[in-house]
């Protein structure tokens, strides 16, 4: 990932390799390694992906960032905040071209992912729009949260999985994966909101603790969790039903959000 | 291009489709198909790269804009100043993407295509950055401001002769053609920028007249002049031994510049 994004070198290579440093949990990556474990794929093609997935999802952050004015990023400065608005537009541009790149080790199988993935990246890009167009106004319904929160994250969730799917043959089971992610992703931006309500209720953001109780819930933050709960189970169904088992490990990660948002599961 | 960019739709496409609309001279699809053509490429493939090129130079045009606040494109709002920053991020976003899904469609051979597509990428995003970070500092030398105005314009300038030559198996002369392509770009920097000699001074951009005259010349405007029209020589040369006449057009450019910079040859 470092050597792809210091093509050219220069200052944007530098601002994108000190963001990549930072880490994160690099859940896309061990996606997409798990996946194509459990598919037999060869170790250079698992690795193409794995690089792809996790450039592309940081390319989406470096934007995102910007976009919503957000300081922080894994405990360090977000990069328009250290390098300017200028350069973080160009090291997400950076990491984005290099996303691509990286899938280009997959060989003569690359042309079939490209266009996969401009699928998922615009399906992305759209949900970012729908977002940013419904700040500050009238609260949405539950159905328009849970439309954008499925674009917004869904397809880079599922493109670890889809990608290794689509190198072993398995076209038939992508559009389960595709609702396995897109299911995860409405749990997950749940389970996110109830953390940041009252920042969100300042700015202005969508957060589907507004929503419901917009939409008259006596408990909306209750509310809120069950469906959390709900969406994480079938994330949980859909991914556990993938062939071989490479729905395994975002089988896992649903599981152990339902039991985060459930004590009473926990402590039984 | 416009399905690429209507893939997921929403907002994004829609403003995306506004800005392809506009036109411009579609200057790098022409170079594409005239060399695909020249080194007689399937049309298939000869419209691909085509549209990859024309989508990538839309991309850099939409973010550039933002990053230079630039208001006016192609007569008409230049997309951040129609649809705001947060919208035009993801404009440029999904013409990057585009452009690679454009790419997809040469088959087995996008990979290596992607790989040289990223090169030039990230040498054009080290370029904007090197530009953005001599904004309001102390005037340039010489060398640097060709090194910037190289780097900028000349990858995607190029891109689309490279990408045909590439297909072509004639990876050997790809040396030269990039060569051609700086020249060419640094050429055409220092001819816009004699046109915006005034405003730049006010707004502290880069400028070859003011890094003459900080050099010491006496006439910078006429050394400019004098300048762009050896790089634009030298870019008709560098392009017109390129294999089959595949730079035949890019060399045609560079021939109509010399002229209109030379009053002399013109009414000669």
């Amino acid at each position: 990932m470092i050597d792809l994004v210091r093509e050219g070198s220069g200052e944007a290579g530098r601002a994108a390799a000190f963001h990549l440093a930072a880490g994160g949990s690099r859940v896309r990556a061990r996606l997409a390694l798990d996946a194509a474990r459990a598919l037999a794929l060869r170790d250079r093609d698992a690795i193409a992906i794995a690089a792809t997935c996790e450039l592309l999802h940081n390319a989406s952050l470096v934007h995102d960032d910007l976009q919503d004015r957000d300081v922080v990023r894994r405990g360090q400065d977000a990069v328009w905040r250290r390098y300017g608005a200028a350069a973080a537009i160009c090291v997400g541009d950076l990491l984005l071209s290099a996303a691509y790149a990286a899938l280009a080790r997959t060989g003569p199988a690359a042309a079939a992912l490209i266009v996969r993935m401009h699928q998922r990246v615009a399906a992305v890009i759209s949900g970012q729009c729908h977002d940013i167009a419904l700040q500050g106004r009238a609260i949405a319904s539950l159905e328009t949260y849970e439309q954008v929160a499925r674009a917004k994250s869904g397809p880079l969730l599922i493109l670890p999985t889809e990608l290794a799917l689509a190198l072993a043959g398995h076209e038939d089971a992508i559009p389960n994966a595709v609702e396995a992610g897109a299911l995860f992703a409405v749990g997950y931006q749940i389970a996110d909101d109830l953390e940041d309500v009252q920042r969100d209720a300042l700015t202005e953001e969508l957060n589907i603790v507004a929503v419901l109780a917009a939409a008259g819930e006596t408990q909306p933050q209750a509310r809120a969790r069950d469906l959390a709960v709900v969406r994480f189970g079938q994330a949980h169904a859909a991914a556990t039903v993938l062939p071989c088992g490479c729905g395994a490990l975002l089988a896992a990660h649903a599981l152990r959000q339902c039991l985060s948002l459930s004590p009473v599961l926990e402590t039984a």
